[in-house]
């Protein structure tokens, strides 16, 4: 019989959900239906659903955006699969923050307060999630939940490479190491690559770039992270559209005399410093240059902007810097150098000139193949069309994924009756 | 007619203090005594010179310190040049952080405002060697003050590397950007190794490592620094003894909520939060193992005691890391790995582990010579014995540095009679 997948990503002002079906004979999920909902925080709230936008009214609060999601979804006449809310097997949830997790799980009671206590890590990014599982229990109350995490993929990264060099007993109490992000991207590039290049996901070594508003590279070793750039949050590597990325621990206290103050709109259940929003809301190329949207930066450098040119180029050496570094943590066994993320699917110039400045490992652009992407789901952008050190760009879909590690342990994860 | 140079380094516990004479016929800094002055935060003070350690009591300030090494040094009846303070010419002063200062620069009224004022960014760094820029100024009143700055070496590093992605507007009012350190070291490195490889400096590229108590790597292009791991302060990049290196931005105010508030020992004139000092002062190895000495890490770790194993395994991947980064930064054209710095100098086992680890780089060790280093300033520890991608080790020497660049430009610094 084939069951409902809703795979749903929540953002600080945004919720995503994806429908998909799946059957106990053909575990692949199929999407039939996404919906989004954006501007939650800055009205007015719309509702996108294929090519059709609405502006819906009264809408503020995760739940009311689920509701509104849900009451779509369910009157809409093309999914006749998805008639009452009672018809979803499973609701998927990206959740930032999995601390020690490793793999997708159930969400219980007791697993709902564990994930609460892990926003004290990540409360600009857990937050939103959390409000989205309370809201599907509450409208779907058979339904089961499903915590995917984006900092699973990253728990192969060796114990060196994760450790702080801070004071041992109080990073073991506080859980103060590297964790990563962008796993289920991530998670989703590596079978995506290995299967492109006919490998085995055991044997396949990357360097994947996951570049958007918010940007992480991951060195992948027989399918497996083992460094990234993100660290306790996702505040540390790269910049962003907003965030500093990596700084001088110190920069913090030179910046503002209020740092470790909670920034306003704080609360007891979300303590988030000022010097957390500056970092990671305030920086960044937005900053630098006033607008979040990179293809505008880069637009703005070709044509000569002094500050556009200067963000350009911050974000170029820092992804070059971090090519080379995971270059000699693969041993210089790189299967391929992989661009996904908004920016990575679509910074044509982005992409030509970072694999210039990396040229000297071996990778090399196909200028044809990198201004006119082929079609699918990861495609050839280097002049090596086989053997290693390929350059290849991948659609990444943490959604797709989710329903995927979803319905392929679909009986574990299902909770008892 | 023959002139006498002090080169000072001021640690936060220790001053040394190494005197050099030049002439105008030879330029050349011949050094004819060293003496160091320890534990002047934890008594008893020490004063060394030569073999001989005598232990020095009431000794608690830069300024006794500087009187006590300077009485010693005109008292020493084998340096007949040096009868009286007044037969010093320079005082050659190693500062941490200098600013936007590119060049030594002579202290008089203005500049010493200046660096009181740069103080500020670095007031761990800073604020000793001020403290005996004012001992010399008491005692050696006719005496030339010259300023060497850390950083200076740095300031040919491209706008795009040195830029945080922060508020650019605050960023330029607070001075808000990477400077970089042990510039004195890597200049010293740079002409050593250019001789040693029979290369133009302008056409010298390397990745050198100073690696001590304090580490950071630097990319060497053309005989200029075009990146380095130290920023804004030198508590970013590298971990050291018991500096935690780069962590999460963020990490901090998950440590403590006190991040902010000032240190026990902060003043007025030294404004120093807790965050900074448990970044500075309590992490690194010493955090790890309870050991600053990092060849007592390395033995630990031989012997199979986990901390030590940890510790040691952290610094390897870190180092490794920025190698790989600054490989790519220099396009690949690397004529030496360059080992300088006390473990640098003396960690067998970190060279060669380190070494193998950037293999894939074109990078190899020789054993023999890495086990047993021949004598000189440069030696070869690599297979490679020409061409590029040599394997070196350097005894750096700051205080050399300073003197040569002193005695090179003297009728410049000499101030104005």
């Amino acid at each position: 019989m084939s069951q409902i997948i809703l795979s749903i990503n929540a953002g600080s002002s945004s919720v995503k959900v994806s429908v998909y079906t799946f059957s106990d004979s053909d575990a692949t999920p199929k999407s039939i239906a996404s919906v989004s909902l954006s501007g939650l925080t800055s009205p007015p709230t719309k509702l996108t659903s294929g090519k059709d936008t609405k502006t819906l009214e009264n809408i503020a609060t995760p739940n009311e955006a689920f509701s509104a999601i849900l009451s779509h979804l369910t009157s809409d006449s093309s999914l006749p699969q998805l008639k009452d809310p009672s018809d979803v097997s499973f609701a998927c949830h990206r959740i930032v923050h999995g601390g020690g997790y490793s793999a997708p799980t159930r969400i219980d009671s007791d697993t709902y307060y564990h994930l609460e206590a892990l926003s004290d890590l990540a409360p600009l990014h857990n937050a939103g999630a959390l409000e989205i599982v309370k809201a599907v229990h509450a409208f779907i109350p058979k339904c089961t939940n499903v915590a995917f995490f984006d900092s699973a993929f990253h728990s192969t990264i060796p114990e060196p490479v994760r450790t702080y060099m801070i004071d041992p007993a109080k990073a073991k109490k506080t859980g103060l190491r590297k964790y990563g992000f962008h796993g289920l991207s991530y998670a989703f590039i590596t079978r995506a690559v290995a299967a492109h290049l006919q490998k085995p996901i055991e044997e396949t070594n990357l360097i994947a770039l996951h570049l958007g508003s918010g940007a992480s590279c991951c060195a992948i070793k027989g399918g497996k992270s083992i460094d990234t750039t993100m660290g306790l949050t996702p505040l540390s590597g790269l910049p962003g559209a907003t965030r500093s990325g990596d700084v001088d621990p110190s920069l913090i206290f030179h910046f503002t005399h209020d740092a470790s103050k909670p920034s306003p709109g704080s609360s007891e259940a979300m303590h988030v410093t000022q010097a957390e929003m500056i970092l990671n809301k305030e920086s960044g190329w937005k900053a630098l240059t006033g607008t979040t949207d990179f293809g505008e930066v880069s637009k703005r450098a070709e044509k000569g902007d002094e500050s556009a040119k200067l963000a350009f180029e911050v974000f170029v050496d820092r992804v070059m810097g971090f090519v080379g570094s995971y270059y000699v943590k693969l041993g210089g066994t790189v299967d391929a150098l992989v661009f996904a993320g908004g920016i990575g699917e679509h910074g044509v110039h982005f992409r030509e000139e970072v694999v210039a400045r990396v040229g000297c490992l071996g990778f090399e652009i196909d200028r044809g193949a990198n201004e006119q992407l082929q079609d699918g789901e990861v495609v050839d952008i280097g002049k090596q069309k086989d053997g290693d050190r390929r350059v290849l760009v991948c659609q990444t879909d943490e959604q797709t994924e989710m329903a995927r590690q979803c319905a392929e342990d679909a009986d574990n994860l299902r909770r008892p009756a």
